[in-house]
Formats: structure tokens, C-alpha cells, sequence
């Protein structure tokens, strides 16, 4: 049978086998980058902003002639000039001077704030009255305050985020460089397993691992390759088990994970050599019967067939896995805070993944467990998120805050 | 000045004016399925499954034939056959019978139950020893459990995850109907913005909001259309914006938005004629000089010029008016827990959004909220995600619990 292995353990074997079995490159355009992962620091090639700017419409000082000024007092400057947006000042601030700067536009040289419009008065007799003292630096974003040249600006193994396109554009990146997306093989195997265009006969079910793993893969921003659907057949899933392989970094192979009779996938693994299976059963449920195996420096997972079960496994280990491929650093868990809606029991010593529906309610939204017979693929699409209740619990009381990981 | 409305005012005014402005509707392949919205509720043309399945391997069985049944005194049944994977049994039940099935197969007729094979013994005898009473229904999903013919299986108005990919492959759908994705025109505008590929001079800076907005776009599943940069002339501006108007569905013009004397999107918004501007100024921190306005029954934003403004408008309001338009149901907020590693005060009367970074700590992360003058895009780079601090509230207290949403 099998030897259990806990959730923490595989994790280790995951980590301590497969970190950095894919290290390649390529550079994307910057509308493109969104949901890759960077391969290196990136660095800005200048100071960022190259000038310093005015963060306000308003009046560039040297913030000393303006100490001591007050409403009843205005500071008197001499009005030097009006610097025009996206120009270089043609003049240079000398003391007692000013000159009025829109948002955004370039502070003479010599000035170190900036007064807000709201705080001045300008009657046209050459010169600027000012209301409030400020202190140097006020309303201004100094030259290299953004980015210093040299420094970095995003850092390596770190999934992409639009504002992070943002800050490409700013120091005139037009194309970043990425990694290359990890490749997935994805196997279904089953006598009784059909394509999805078919029309059933007798007990035949349509493919539906290929598809919720292969949008799975997609979701994650790797690359997913459908190798179809194999009979329970040694020699065929073997075949393209091998075929797999060659083409890509990860292998899954649903169905047949188990003990039975029909369940070879332990036994193809097992063919190609050293190491082989490195896990053949893992204490969660569901997911139990889950191998993963090292073929070629390549990692294999052998998936329960049960849809849910397979779907899972696939987020909790296999999205581990890439996540390790891609030295992506761990990141806290995006959650939905909800209160449990109703009492799961739970005291089977493995870890246990409840599928929810959350609802929302006065404060914290309610989450309602979904009971059902774990071969069913609409308990899923039903799902908004699943509870994990670890190992060491006895299981959801119903009122008791729970933390929801989104679907 | 302004006329500053609050949060709720404007998504109720975003709530009245554009729900619906689109409903066009198209069919993609279930692959692309992943972050579109259904049109229509989504049906099941057949019973899934189709039969009573076995949900284990083992023996079906008529389950009073087992009611007494224990190790010391075994139901005794006889052998009527071995069903195979995929085929309908060529047999049917009859009392004090059994039959082999294995995880997935078909119930011979009249079974009701399974009995797992680790509670049976098999002596070639021709008959099975059954040592565990069953209840009817055990381990077998019945043909229709998972979804009933001409029941909804996906509703409408729902954002598509992977799984729902793999309803759709259960019962035979490989194409579904889907939302028009939404066009948004986007529109910079400045007299120093320039192109991301120039080399700047003077006080020119490169166009930052284009890409950080179309990214964004592109990650929430709408389609943007990039209209270009524009200098402060209100002829071009109201040029740019009739043309982005007649093509898209909302239309984000950044930069321009303030009451300073080069802000022309206002102007521009209300020379199209009634209604013109719906909202200019939002109690937001940043954010407050956003103008809201419909021309020709579109959506337009007039977005502040600093990206990190830009962006948090577009993450808040614009996001929920393509919510609105796409009819997506509310759904709870994934936020992660974390604690407030430092004070931020916040009493301006506006709702406040504070950019934080996350760092793993003991048991919840802790959020450091990032001061920065709000020009810096690389302040946005660096969060990890940003609290909402309410504009009833006086602020954060270090060490307060707070929900942080992800960028």
C-alpha cells in the first residue's frame, strides 16, 4: 500500500528535488509582462525623475525668503519668470526671487520648494506676495528621488503586476526579460475516459482533468501541452509518458494514481530508472493516492483521477511546485475572511481541504462547506474557495472564523 | 473648485448611469474560458453522470443482501461477474449476487451500494465474502447526482475559473458564450509626456500611465485600445476623446484633471453636450481631482496625472464600473491579514489608500505602510498591496490588525 507521506514533507522533497530544473530566459514587451516572473534585478539606466518637479501649480522659492512670512507679513519676491510644462527653466532663481512652476514642471535652478498657488498672491506689480513660510523640499520631488541610476527597481524571481509595467515605462523599458513559462505535460489515462466531443456510451466519462488542469496551468502563467487520453494500457502510458518528458518540465498523468489493479502510473515512473517515485501517497484529503516521481530531472505527478481530487492536488502541490521552479519567493496567502456556516468534522489525521460557498453577511462574509461525494465536478464549479483544517484539528465549528483560499 | 462626492456617492452614480451600457456576447473555446463572464446561465444537456458509478474499487451489491453482515458471520454472495471499465454491464443483479467493479465503472443494474474490497474475501470459489453491512448508496454516485439534465451548472454573470473549464468538458461543451470584453480607450495628456522609447530632456517625463492603466485593463479581462499622448490643447484633447468615444465602451484620459489652467479634460467632457460631468472630485486619498462624466451614453474618466493616483483610481472606481457593466455579482474581497507595522495618521476626512509592504513575521505578516510623496511610481512597484483606511477613521495604530488588498 502506500506510505503516507505528510503535506510539510512532500513540500521538502519538492524543494530539496526540482529547484531550478528550469532556468531560461526571454524578454517580453511590457504589455505582455503582467503574470511573468522576472529572471534578474532591474535596474533604472538614470536618475528617475531627471529633474526636479514640482508636485504642485504654485511658486518655486529658495525656502529661506519665505521664513517668517504670514498673512499679515507676506514675503514680497521679485517675479522671475513662468516655467513652461515638459521646457528646461532658461533662468536661474537668485535670492528674493520666484517663479511660478505647474504640477509636474521643472524647478529653476537654485530652488528648493515650492509654495502652493492657494498661499500666494500675484496683484502684476512684478511681484509675488507669500502667505506661509515652507520648509526646503516642501511640494517637490527631487532629482533621482523616484529611482537613483543604478538602483533597482524590481527584483529577480517576482511575478509581474500592471503597476510594474508602470515602472518599466518610467525608465524607458520597452521589453523586460522573463523567464521562460514552465512546461506542463498533461496526461489523462482510463479505459472509460472519452474525448469531450464525444456522446457517452455505457460508462464512459469525458475528459475532464485535461481541461480543468490545462486552464489551471494557464491561470498559474505557465505553459500547459495536451499529450490526450491513454487507455489503462503499460505500454501506451509509458509512451507517452516518455514523449512527455522529453518535451517538458513537469509530467501530470491523471488517473490511475491508486493501488488497483489498473494503476500503472507508479509503475512507469518506476521504469525509467533512478530515482523514480519519491512520493507514493500524501496525508491530505482529498488527494491521498498522489504520486510524484523524478524522471530525467523532470517531475512527474501522478494525479488521482476524481476530477476534484485531481483539481486539488494540482493547486496545492503541483502550483508549490512552479512556484519552486521559479524561485518565486513565498508570498502571504490571499484569503477571504469568513465565518463557518456550518460544523465539518474532521479527525482522519490528514490534512483536509473543504470546498465553501461563501455568502455574504452583516460583517464577515458566511462559509457554507460543501458536503458531496468527492467524484463530482460541480462541487467546484459551486466552490468560491476552499478551507484548509490541518491535520492537527478536529475539524470546522460552525461560527468559528475561518480564513477561505480563493478558488 | 470641486464638488467633492464621496466613495459610495460615486459607485451608486457609476451604479445608475452605465449598468448595461454593453451586452454584447461571443463564444470562445472552454481554454479561453479563464477569466470571462458568462452571458447566460449555463445548462447541462444530460444527466452526470449518466450512470451509477462506482466511487471505489470493489463489489456492488443489493444492500440488504449485507444488512447483519460482520468478520464472524460474512454475507456469502455469488459471483455474477467482472464489469469493465467504460463498457455497461452485460448483467443484471439479482438478489445474493455481487459483482466486481473497480473506481469509475458502471453498477450492474438493481445494485444500490458498493462494498470496498478491503472489507471482502474472494476464494475463487464463485462466491464473495462481504464482512460490513452497507447502506444503500455507499460509495456509488448516481446517475444525475452531479448535475441533472437541463439544470444550471455555471450561472450567469460569473467571472470563469479553471474548474469551471472542467464543467464545461463534463458535459460536452468545448466553445461557451461569454461577455464582449469590455473596450476601454486610454488617453495620456500633458505637454511633457512623452513617448516610453524617448530619451527625455528638460522636465519632459515618459509615459508611465498608458502602460500601468493598459496592463491593468488586460488583467481584469477587458480590452484595452491605446489612443496616444496628447499636449495640453483642448482642440486635440476633444479630438482624441470623440474618436475614443465612438470606438469603446469608457474612455480613461489621465493627466488634466485638476482646476489649474491647463486641466482641459472637464472642458472637453462638457462640450459634448448633457449629462456632461457627473462627478468632479472624489474624497479619496490620492485620487481627489478624478472627474467622471458620459458622453454619448460611454463612460469617461478624467484620472489624476501621477501614476500612483492614476492607478489607485483605476484599481478602485474604474474596476468597479467594469464590474458594474459586466453585472459581476459582489464578491467578498481577497484581502490578506496582516498587522500594521507602523502608525500612518489619516483624519483629512477622505478615504485614505495606503500602499504597504508585507514581510513575514511570527503569525500574521506585517504591513509597513510606505510614506512617499504620491509622484513616486516606484512606490507602487515596491507594495505589495494597500489598506483602505475609512474616512471616519483617525488612521493606523502600529500593531492594529488590518486587511490589506493585494495588488
Amino acid at each position: 500500500m502506500f506510505n503516507v507521506k505528510s503535506m510539510d514533507e512532500v513540500f521538502q522533497i519538492l524543494k530539496d528535488n526540482f529547484s531550478g530544473i528550469s532556468s531560461e530566459n526571454e524578454t517580453v514587451g511590457i504589455l505582455e509582462c503582467v503574470n511573468r516572473i522576472t529572471s534578474f534585478d532591474i535596474a533604472s539606466p538614470e536618475d528617475i525623475p531627471g529633474f526636479n518637479r514640482s508636485s504642485v501649480d504654485g511658486y518655486a522659492v529658495i525656502s529661506s525668503d519665505t521664513f517668517g512670512a504670514g498673512d499679515s507679513i507676506p514675503a514680497q519676491l521679485e517675479l522671475a519668470g513662468e516655467v513652461k510644462m515638459g521646457i528646461k527653466p532658461p533662468f536661474v532663481l537668485k535670492n528674493g526671487q520666484t517663479a511660478y512652476v505647474p504640477t509636474g514642471g521643472e524647478l529653476p535652478d537654485n530652488a528648493d520648494a515650492m509654495v502652493m498657488v492657494e498661499y500666494t498672491e500675484d496683484f502684476n506689480d512684478g511681484y509675488v506676495y507669500i502667505n506661509k513660510p515652507v520648509a526646503p523640499g516642501s511640494n517637490v520631488v527631487f532629482k533621482g528621488d523616484d529611482m537613483k541610476a543604478e538602483s533597482t527597481v524590481i527584483k529577480a524571481h517576482r511575478r509581474l503586476r500592471p503597476q510594474d509595467a508602470g515602472a518599466f515605462a518610467a525608465i524607458g523599458a520597452s521589453r523586460v526579460n522573463v523567464k521562460r513559462k514552465i512546461k506542463v505535460g498533461i496526461i489523462s489515462t482510463g479505459d472509460e475516459v472519452v474525448k469531450i466531443d464525444s456522446k457517452t456510451t455505457g460508462s464512459q466519462v469525458r475528459d475532464i482533468n485535461t481541461y480543468s488542469l490545462c486552464a489551471g496551468i494557464l491561470e498559474y502563467g505557465a505553459e500547459p501541452r495536451i499529450y490526450g487520453i491513454v487507455g489503462d494500457e503499460y505500454e501506451k502510458i509509458k509512451e507517452l509518458t516518455g514523449k512527455a518528458v522529453d518535451k517538458c518540465d513537469v509530467v501530470l498523468i491523471s488517473g490511475g494514481s491508486s493501488v488497483g489493479s489498473r494503476d500503472q502510473t507508479r509503475k512507469v515512473i518506476s521504469s525509467f530508472g533512478a530515482p523514480g517515485v519519491l512520493v507514493h501517497g500524501i496525508a491530505v484529503k482529498p488527494g491521498k493516492p498522489t504520486i510524484i516521481g523524478k524522471v530525467k530531472g523532470k517531475a512527474i505527478f501522478g494525479l488521482p483521477g476524481h476530477p476534484v481530487s485531481a483539481y486539488i492536488v494540482y493547486k496545492i502541490f503541483v502550483c508549490y511546485l512552479l512556484d519552486v521552479i521559479n524561485r518565486l519567493a513565498d508570498e502571504p496567502a490571499k484569503t477571504v475572511r469568513a465565518v463557518a456556516a456550518g460544523s465539518y468534522p474532521s479527525n482522519n489525521g490528514r490534512d483536509e481541504f473543504v470546498p465553501v460557498i461563501l455568502k455574504s453577511a452583516d460583517k464577515s462574509p458566511s462559509a457554507f462547506p460543501l458536503f458531496g461525494k468527492s467524484g463530482l465536478i460541480t462541487l467546484l464549479a459551486q466552490a468560491d474557495g476552499y478551507i484548509h483544517i490541518k491535520r492537527s484539528s478536529e475539524g470546522l465549528c460552525a461560527g468559528e472564523e475561518v480564513e477561505v483560499f480563493p478558488f
